[in-house]
């Protein structure tokens, strides 16, 4: 299986979702990024279409928003 | 694994998001239910907890809200 990407902000919504997703898919299959300790790559989360957090983005491109943790703005601050 | 559920209604988002949960976690570890199709099952999902389609509840009984489709108040019409 290809590597998904998982993209949270540390919220407590986002940590759920984390651990139901590496439940689901195996850490092996995921990288995860904490936008709130690396903004360089917001721009990059941004442009896959993810507009909230947490957010996974499937090896195939789609943005699958999980519940609603914060927007990309507050992300950003 | 053990088998999670997917509620879904029926709607484009929730085509993408049943191919995407497919390709990631298998047909093999999923119960699909068409809300729409199968109002008997409406009250069940929302005793879990869904409150949109589509949904994925884990095998640990906890409810991810993918995307937005529509609410359980428009599938049940």
């Amino acid at each position: 299986m290809s590597t998904s990407i998982f993209y949270h902000a540390g919220c407590p919504v986002c940590v759920s979702a984390e651990h139901e997703i590496i439940e689901l898919i195996g850490a092996d299959n995921l990288e995860i990024i904490h936008l709130g300790e690396d903004k360089s790559r917001i721009v990059e989360a941004e442009n896959t279409g993810v507009k909230s957090v947490p957010a996974l983005v499937t090896p195939s491109g789609h943005v699958l928003h999980i519940n609603f943790g914060a927007s990309i703005a507050e992300v950003r601050g």
